[in-house]
């Protein structure tokens, strides 16, 4: 019952919400707009309407659109350049986490001097503090997974050295973020799973984390409840505009989870699979991961685990009371199957067995601070025995 | 599910968390400290222990200790000039309800010109814009009633006109606020229950208003549950630092609630009877009130009252469908009993049955606004007849 709140982020959140974004006041005159490599935010007509708005309301912009799927820092550093070449006084990020996380990189390293690494806490990052700020950041999501408009983290990739490391600080909050499930209707069946298990996943780490408080707890149980009851239908139907608005209010709740609580270790772990094989979906790798890794935590915290799964709707008090905790993990796989993604392989995507415990030792060496707020210190040995059994 | 968020304010939340304010950075150099007329927060240390932390960071300040239990408008001119002669860049409220929102207030008009009665929407106020900010506000609580450590609301009372009317704006959240329930464990068994159920009648407002969301929900809900079980034994045993901690935060979610959502018209009938009659206590004012007002909406919208009642702890399931929604009401009346304060009367504090209609006709003008946000549009007649119910 000892916590610190903050998340001063405004949200506009609901249908067709984007269109209100024209009645706001922006942090700036001269936009930098980041958005993936990929067609989609053009394709789809979100990028037009973005540019209308600011059109409209005199404020100029510059396009930076390279982001990948796993950003990586040489990106960052680019936009920031470009940035400070066009002297703009503001960053947007519009799409997916990756395009709004590299928004939040950016923009610190549009004021701040040196490399994005400089700053990083972890690995070979050298945690040095962040002294001028950043730009002001407007996060406009088109999907439903890294909570990332809804708290200070980004993620980047540094490539040469395959180090996956989430940052974040007072600065790196957006001033402005826009949650339009209409946004997010067009996303496919797949990415619509994985993206919904990086959000629930948030939110389930976020619950039995160490540093869990009961305003991060209310946070998460009722993103948990949202995720199990309408994810399976986003799935099915991804245009089912009511499903889409709940996943999306989950999502936007595991990142005030996020904020005010904090990821564990499953984060760690496969951060350090995707930085080495960039093309698994982190939400896939963390799929892959859950059910070893809920399973060996069950019986440490078994209280957050029956909350858990009455969260997710399991009559718990009908249960003999040793199965009670695992009936958590028991819905988790349930709702995995539910959406067609329960036997998702590491090795569908280059993963050898025998790299685990690199791979173990990475997470722990580039994302460490993770492991210090599960609700159990885990030891390397344990850390490789949950990466083995996640293996297939 | 269509709405905007946005609570800005950095919370420090548990037992102890004053002496952690030595830590934050302060939005400024010099501070004008607002307290109020009476003793509590001098005889009981707070002051001179924020003295001593803003010693030690070369903090300068001025102390402005006038503010009543109802604050009025007078008294927020004379700390703004009083700010503006010793050039105090910020604001520290000190106290219960009362102090943080003179801060506030005082906060706004050390920026900007003219009267404060030219900034307030509803009764003789001008309803002008705040164009030049205000100067940021700390806030340290002493008391769980008004919430107003987590939400941009201050209440302060023209006394030559007696109308009592809320206000806030962007700039009129704290930048900081201390809640620290070591500090509410002097407040008086009946100040405490009075406190509480002002805390509550937030959460329950917010819930049954026409502009509640599943962010506010979240937060009154869980507001409505603690209040429930911790309430009473925080009236019986003032020093339970447990339940004084859980009522805290049941306040400051309150809060969050007032910030994402709405009070309703049941607030602005209290502010006519203690705006007309200052030595009512606001809390006392809305538990007069309480009954007869949840009394009549109960059936406009039963299944926000069946919410309320389970969050109550109510065994809703059990009880023929239509006693459901009523069952919040009696479970209030219950609390009410347990918390000492079921038979408070207006007539105690001179308010006459035949004053009634004038004081609905006050309500409706000065605070009109919380009537449109009613889960039912109240004619004045009903209006009326709610107040005259409540009377004894």
């Amino acid at each position: 019952m000892n916590f610190n709140y903050y998340m001063p982020t405004k949200i506009l959140f609901g249908p067709g919400k984007l269109n209100e974004l024209a009645n706001e006041t922006f942090p700036g005159k001269k936009a930098l707009i980041v958005i993936s490599a990929g067609n989609s935010v053009k394709k789809n007509g979100y990028l037009n309407r973005l540019e209308s708005i600011l059109t409209n309301k005199e404020i100029e912009y510059v396009l930076f659109d390279k982001i990948l799927p796993n950003p990586i820092k040489s990106h960052v550093m680019e936009g920031a350049d470009l940035a400070k070449k066009e002297n703009c006084d503001f960053v947007i990020g519009l799409g997916g986490g990756s395009s709004i996380d590299s928004a939040k990189s950016i923009a610190v390293m549009a004021k701040n001097p040196g490399d994005y690494w400089d700053y990083i806490c972890g690995g070979s990052g050298k945690g040095m503090p962040v002294e001028n700020g950043a730009l002001p950041i407007v996060a406009i999501t088109t999907t439903a997974g890294t909570g990332t408009e809804a708290d200070p983290w980004t993620v980047i990739t540094k490539e040469d050295t395959n180090e996956k490391i989430g940052f974040g600080c007072q600065y790196t909050f957006p001033v402005l973020s826009v949650v339009d499930p209409e946004l997010m209707l067009t996303v496919p069946e797949h990415l619509t799973a994985y993206q919904g298990f990086d959000a629930l996943f948030h939110s389930t780490e976020g619950f039995i984390a160490n540093v869990a408080n009961p305003v991060s707890d209310v946070y998460a149980l009722k993103s948990i409840e949202l995720i199990a009851n309408y994810l399976p239908i986003c799935v099915k139907d991804g245009n089912n505009i009511e499903a889409r608005t709940q996943v999306a209010l989950a999502n936007t709740l595991s990142g005030f989870v996020e904020s005010t609580s904090s990821c564990t270790s499953e984060h760690s772990m496969e951060h350090a699979l995707s930085a080495n094989h960039p093309k698994l979906p982190h939400g896939a790798g963390l799929i892959m991961l859950s059910e070893a890794y809920y399973t060996f935590f069950a019986s440490k915290v078994p209280d957050r685990f029956i909350a858990m799964a009455k969260a997710m709707g399991v009559d718990v008090d009908s249960l003999p009371e040793e199965e009670r905790p695992m009936s958590f993990v028991k819905a988790l796989i349930k709702l995995q199957e539910d959406c067609g993604v329960h036997n998702l392989r590491m090795s569908s995507y280059g993963i050898e067995k025998e790299d685990i415990p690199v791979l173990a030792e990475n997470a722990r060496r580039t994302m460490g601070g993770l492991f210090e707020v599960d609700p159990y210190t885990l030891s390397l040995k344990e850390t490789v025995e949950i990466m083995y059994k996640a293996y297939k």
